[in-house]
């Protein structure tokens, strides 16, 4: 593949998002299939009435946890003013499957994608076709997760200006029929700054900040706390502190493919992590859980208010 | 770090299992600490007896789906006649967290991954560390899992006698402070040839086979189904041909880790996974659940019998 032919001069893909704003798919032999299983969300387009069930979709927010996603559904359900008819709950809509959870109020998804990257990207090539097969237009994604921090006070939320591998490449690579492949892993640096300035409207710090991501948590991220570890605590501070000099703000295990995914799907996008830790002062996530939920809503207040704002909901 | 150093002449190595069949860690760092907080399983050696709790543990079964691995802890109630008190029942005893289950059985463990390599291997560490604090011995893992066949009958079990990744390379690459190391994925081979012997007393076709171990449920395994794809079906065919000349029987994505790591730290393992679908006909799951479900079972019967017989129970 080759990377020019699937970027425009704004940086933004452009070959699955037409001027209609309606999402296509880069992919016509799904055009041509009878029955599209979506499996790990226990979804078909046979079996259920997508568009009818999903055409109304303008926000997808996606993180690893299946009860923060839930959390945020709930908030979401007080946000938007959104009013559940009398005797009716919200429901994991892909209840049938025990990979993720899904949950839709109104034109909001609240998705659960697991921990690391294969997980994630499970999740994002079923999310695309679900909202293709609903004939969904002017789908935005939000990642909204947990990360460790480089010399940010825990609690910080950090908006993902870009994101590298543990090799410091700002792209993710996969193997496609026994062949390394290279995708941009790009965000909207519109729509990074417009949760900017709705992040000043709250009593938290948040900044933007190169995000590192990798493919383990001990180390892949440079713990010293892991089953295994070959290296001393000088040569962890000394990769940190390099990786700290070279912008990184935080340490997390999605966001590369997320950005990549999105990009090459035409779909605008955000990242925004909270830091559980100040990866600088240790390894070891200490903090009280209720502090750390506390901390995992952050990211939702921000997009929560960009979101009313988009739809014009005080 | 020298691969070399860390392998021994019949393959396996034997940097944590000393003759006692003990488990230690190779990393100094932790038994240094004053707490260990196991934060993914919610459970940690200072508010928690680990010791206490784990200390009889000779069998940890691995596996992607919840639902499946708390199947598994009911059925070894059963196979091992373990009898709970009155009025007790099974628990999950990572509840705390949402990340992952945890049952134990007795001597057995019975635990989710989630789904790839990044998901299994934070698991991995926390599990080892688990085992390491407990004091535990001579300790086996196996994992249970689903994967796509390459030439076999749905529902075909296939015992992995070796691993490789997409670029057909029997060993894991992962990146550690900035740099690529690799690390071999290597099995034991009394233990799969036992599993193989035992699987003769079922009614189901058990196989032992290369397996492919991906990054990507789509593309990474060659599919045609997904949200993207730039090649053809006679691509694909092409290169899953080529996979099945090379004796890859089956494809799924966390075998790789679990065998590396499992290497590296000296500990026993084999990886049972059944065949949902054959690949050379197709991509989609398409099987009722209930029989996915039954298939599922299969390497159930086979390691629990592997297990009833090692501890002389019939």
């Amino acid at each position: 593949m080759d990377m020019a032919e699937n970027t425009n001069q704004n940086g933004m893909s452009s070959a699955t998002v037409g001027k209609s704003g309606l999402l296509d798919l880069k992919n016509e032999h799904v055009k041509d299939m009878e029955e599209d299983v979506l499996y790990h969300l226990a979804l078909s387009d046979k079996t259920h009435d997508l568009k009818d069930m999903f055409h109304d979709v303008k926000f997808v927010c996606f993180g690893g946890s299946t009860s923060r996603m839930k959390q945020l559904a709930e908030y979401m359900v007080d946000k938007l003013h959104y009013k559940l008819p009398a005797g009716h709950t919200l429901s994991n809509i892909a209840g049938s499957s025990d990979r993720y959870v899904l949950y839709k109020v109104g034109p909001v998804l609240s998705v659960s994608h697991g921990m690391g990257i294969p997980s994630l990207s499970i999740l994002f090539h079923e999310v695309v076709k679900l909202l293709y097969h609903a004939g969904c237009k002017d789908v935005t994604f939000f990642r909204l997760g947990t990360s460790g921090g480089l010399g940010l006070e825990p609690g910080t939320v950090v908006i993902s200006d870009s994101v590298v591998d543990g090799l410091l490449r700002p792209y993710m690579e996969m193997v496609t029929l026994g062949t390394l492949v290279q995708y941009p892993a790009l965000f909207d640096p519109i729509l990074c700054q417009e949760l900017m300035d709705i992040s000043a409207d709250f009593d938290f710090p948040t900044v933007t900040g190169k995000t590192m991501c990798t493919y383990d948590f001990y180390e892949g991220q440079a713990r010293l706390d892991g089953a295994f570890c070959d290296y001393s605590e000088d040569d962890k501070m000394a990769f940190l502190k390099q990786l700290y000099d070279k912008g990184v703000r935080n340490i997390e295990m999605e966001s590369l493919c997320f950005a990549a995914m999105a990009h090459r799907g035409g779909i605008k996008c955000a990242v925004l992590c909270c830091t559980l830790l100040d990866r600088l002062k240790g390894d070891q996530l200490t903090s009280s859980h209720e502090l750390m939920n506390e901390w995992g809503t952050r990211p939702q207040k921000i997009v929560a208010e960009y979101i009313c704002k988009t739809l014009g909901i005080e």
